[in-house]
This record gives C-alpha cells, structure tokens and sequence, in this order.
C-alpha cells in the first residue's frame, strides 16, 4: 500500500502533563501492534507540547489528544476528519463552533468504567468506615474510637448513568447495597435497582446514604447539587464527586462539613485544579481529596484508549457513525 | 422452674469505654429474647466500673465481658464455672494461671468476621489507591497526581488464618487478589490460593503486594514483622496490621515509610493506644492509624457476641465442651 491511500494521524501530547497520559512511541506501537490491519492504513507522527502541530495539522486526517479548542481550524487543519480526546468529560470543548464542517469530535468514554468501580469501591467503604472522620483525627493527633455498622442494605443515590455512574452501580450492588439511579432520561440500566429522572432528585436525597455524583457537566447539571439539594441529605450521609467540580457547591458542602451536618464526602475533583495550597478544601474537616486520579488506570490508560481510538477508526474506514461522537446540543 | 434452678451469669462494663461496648439491660434483654428458652435459665446482673464486682463474683457461675486478670478467683468466686471476654485477641489474660480450677475462658472468636471483611476491602482498595500517599499531601496541602493500578492479579499475603485473616482472604479473592496464607500448621482454608506454615514467610515477603497480619499475639508471634522482615518487601508493597501492634516493629516500619521503602501502611492497632499526641506515628508518610475499629460492628457488635454467649451456653447446658476456649498453650 502507498503512502497515498493512507490516513494520517497526528497525536499532540504535553509533557507538563503526568505520564500516564504521555502518548509515546512505544505506546503507539504497542496499539499498532495490536490492532495490525488496522494500523496499516496509517501513518502517525507524534508532537509535544504544541511544536509541531501547526505542520502536522496541515497534513492530518485525525488527530488524537488535543486539550482544548483549537482556533482557525478549518484554515488550519483543511483535510481533518477526525478529533478523539483522551478524557472523558469535554465541557471545556464546548461550544463545537471551532470544529471544521464535516470533522467529528469523540470522547474517550468507555476508557474508565474499570477504574472507576475500583476508586467506588474505595470510596464508600471509606465513608462507611467514617475515615474521613478517622483521617482529620489523626491529622489532629488525636485517638477517638469511630465505629461503624455494616454497609449492607444503605442506599447508595447514584446521579448520572454514563460510565461512571454505572461504574459506581456496580461497585455498590457488590457491597450490598441498595441503588438509586438518576439521569436525564430516567431509563433502566444494569445495576441500579430503581431509575428516576432527574425531577425526582429532591426527594430521593433524603433517603441517600451515598450520594454520587456522576454527570458530565453542562448548562443542565452545572451546580445541580447546590446549596438547597446538600440540605436535603441526612446528617449521616456522606457525598463523592467523580464528576466535575461546577457540578457541586464546594463551599456549601465545606460549610456543612464544618458545621458537623455531613458524615463525610470525597472530592475527586476541585476548581481549579491543580488546587492551591491556600485553598480552604484542603483542611475541611471529614472532607477527602484526591487528585483527579479516580477513573484512569495507571498503568493502562491510554492502552485502553487507543484500543477504543482503533475500534472506532474500524468503524470509520467502514463508512459507520463512530461511537463516543460529542453531541453539541446534550453537551457531551 | 425456683431460683434454685437458675445459673447466676454477671456481666461487668466500664463506662469510660465506648458505647458500642456497653452491655445495657436494653441489649441483655433483647438478646434474652432471641434465645428465649437458653434465658429462662438464668439469673443476670449487670454492673459498671467494678462497683458490683465482688459481691457479684460471690454468686456467679458465669462472667461475662471482664477486661483483664482478677485476683485470688477461686476464693472471691466459688461458685465460677466460665468466663467470656468480648474480645478476640486475649493476650492480656494469659497465663491462665488465675483461673480457678474447672473454670474456663471463652473469647469472642466469631464475632469479628463480617466487619473484619468490609475493613479489609477498605484496607486493600485504599493502599491500592495510594490513598496513603494522597492523604499525606492533603495534609501538605499538596496537588500531585498519582495514579494507580488495577488491583485485580495483585498478591495478598496473609499472617494468621483465624477468623480475622479469613475474613481479609475472602475480601482479597472478591476483589480478584491472589491469595497467599501463613498459619502455624499450614491447613488449607477457603479463599486462600494457597497456604503454608511460618517457616516459609522469610520466602513469601517479596512476592506480596500486600501483607496482611492478623495473627494473635503470643509469644511465638511477638515481633514476628521484625525490620529483618520488613526489609524483604518490596518498595511498592503495602503493610496492613489489624492484629496486635506488638507483632509488627513499629519503628522500622516508620523509619521505612520516612525513606519511601514502602508504599504505604495502614495500622489499626498500636501501642499504646489510646496512642498519646506526642507519638512519631501520627505523621508519619503514608501511614494511616485507625483507632482499633477494623473489626467491632458499631451497631451490633455485642448483640453478635452476646448470640456466640448464648450458642455456647447450649452448648454448656448439654454438658458438650465449650467453643472458643482460650488454650493456654497455644496463647489464644
């Protein structure tokens, strides 16, 4: 095969950026490798830190791993068909007025859904076994006996049923708990006893003991856990956000903390990140961070993403609609 | 059926414990009516803080719930057939040489398990997290990300096969560990891949990600995690102690988590405890204290306890030997 009837591919990368998220040769080969057929339709050239992106987009066909919107596109890019990004939530995509006519953006759904049950898992025996309780104890130096009942039969309120919400399901129904689900459309998935639309959320969070919050952020959902909603939950209930900070009012919740009217909660994300040392999060008491590292294998990320990037590429040289397209209008 | 009939059981609280440890006529009362037939048999006193105790012990057949050695038994307490301590680990009672002749002591042996289990995938979900790791700089105030692995193939190496370390194998297999077990006698037990006696440790140590002890403390057991021992982990291995501090060298194991010898640790007992504000433990990197919780249902732990009293109390009426007696010998 020539070099003409190949598509090119150009994979951006920052080495600001964590490893597990740079993009290497030897990643790429190893994809290519497993995915051979496939592999050798293209041609790939792999940038850092923006360099040689503008020679690069002249040329390209698809791109893969941009982190944000790219201006003057069409001009810059005019044979780009294609933009995959390596993360799930692409909010800060939005609007898709930048991308050329014809050219599609997909997201990296699908790539998290293993990690994420693991972190779940964590977090709500944590919050069972009141270590974020236990955790500001022993930043304080101080030895306080904290004992909890089984987490069996507590009902787990899990908001948003992507990935990660379903993620979440998962991981609760293994601990024995019960789950509610919420999402736009109200419809049944595996794992979730119940399924209500997002209407029925002030009166299921009275009766939460977990509250999780699992929805891609938007118009819709931007500060859908507010002030108002936190008051609804149970002293004893404890919130985790494996969302989008916005989605959440961080300085409700930390008030609420403070105030002893929350069990606990664990952020996994902040605004901004990374968050400053000055932030007031840091020491809310009951309250535990971690830094954005619920839903990405730490080994396999990006192994697993390129193999969604190739699955879909199939269904591209076949003439299909690729998965994971971004719909401009839902917003993710 | 006269008072005659009737064995006199006494059980001692000390209300400076927590709460979840006080045996309240509520409690004795609803336990009495799970076992309503064993309960016509007998004749209850409850007391606290001792102020009861020697006039109680005059009577007594059965103890219930002391928390350490008594003095000149046999004389104080003629009539004493069986002592029961709601504890699983009873180090502090032996030698057994204060017990009265013909009097046996049970433990709590049972009464552990299914909070031991929710603890341990606590445990194991946590260090696998790099939780240790990421409450250390939230407490520094400290944005970095690190990622982590899939836990599943990861190879649990358990210290002590009773029902603690039962509970932590069954917790390792659900979350698809591989499991090695280390016993005395080196019996196969469910959930244990494999199991092989104390001679083989030195060999087991730098394959296991995760070393669990759950060991009683005895003599042969004291010190058994000794810095010889520890230095055999590899350096992404993580420690978990819920047995007794003693059987682990707490200091080594400091001094190792100070110089990033090991990924993490998470110690539920200590020693002292409670541990005073002053000790080096409380900040020590990546180590998580857990104020001896791992293993105490908080709503219903002695309600459990109370229902092992009760089975073997059937036991004792049918003239069968008792379940769970302490065996001087062996040191549990």
């Amino acid at each position: 095969m020539t070099t003409a009837n190949k598509f090119r591919v150009h994979i951006e990368n920052l080495r600001g950026r964590p490893e597990v998220y740079h993009l290497t040769e030897a990643r790429w080969a190893a994809a290519c490798a497993r995915h051979r057929g496939l592999a050798r339709r293209l041609e790939a050239s792999i940038g850092w830190d923006g360099t040689t992106l503008d020679q690069a987009l002249g040329q390209s066909d698809f791109l893969i791993g941009i982190r944000g919107r790219l201006e003057r596109l069409a001009e810059r890019a005019p044979r780009l068909k294609w933009i995959h990004v390596t993360m799930a939530g692409v909010d800060r995509f939005l609007p898709l007025d930048w991308l050329p006519p014809g050219a599609v953006l997909t997201n990296n759904h699908g790539a998290h859904g293993v990690k994420a049950e693991q972190y779940m898992r964590m977090a709500y025996t944590l919050l069972n076994t009141r270590m974020a309780e236990i955790i500001s104890n022993q930043h304080a130096r101080r030895w306080q006996q904290v004992f909890s009942p089984s987490i069996a039969g507590k009902t787990a309120l899990i908001v948003g049923l992507g990935d990660l919400g379903q993620a979440a399901a998962r991981a609760a129904k293994q601990l024995g708990l019960k789950v509610a689900g919420v999402s736009r459309g109200g419809k049944r998935v595996p794992h979730a006893d119940t399924v209500h639309k997002t209407a029925a959320l002030d009166r299921l969070l009275p009766l939460a003991d977990y509250v999780v919050l699992a929805v891609p952020l938007t118009p819709d959902t931007r500060n859908l856990m507010s002030r108002a909603r936190l008051d609804l939950l149970k002293p004893a209930a404890g919130v985790i956000n494996i969302a989008r900070a916005q989605v959440l009012d961080h300085e409700a919740l930390a008030a609420k903390l403070r105030r002893g009217e929350l069990a606990g909660a664990l952020l996994d994300v902040v605004d901004p990140e990374p968050l400053p040392p000055e932030s007031p999060l840091w020491d809310t008491p009951n309250l535990v961070i971690t830094p954005h590292i619920s839903c990405d294998d730490g080994e396999h990320y990006l192994d697993i993403s390129l193999d969604i990037w190739f699955a879909n590429l199939e269904r591209f040289l076949k003439g299909k609609p690729l998965k994971n397209r971004v719909d401009s209008r839902r917003g993710y």
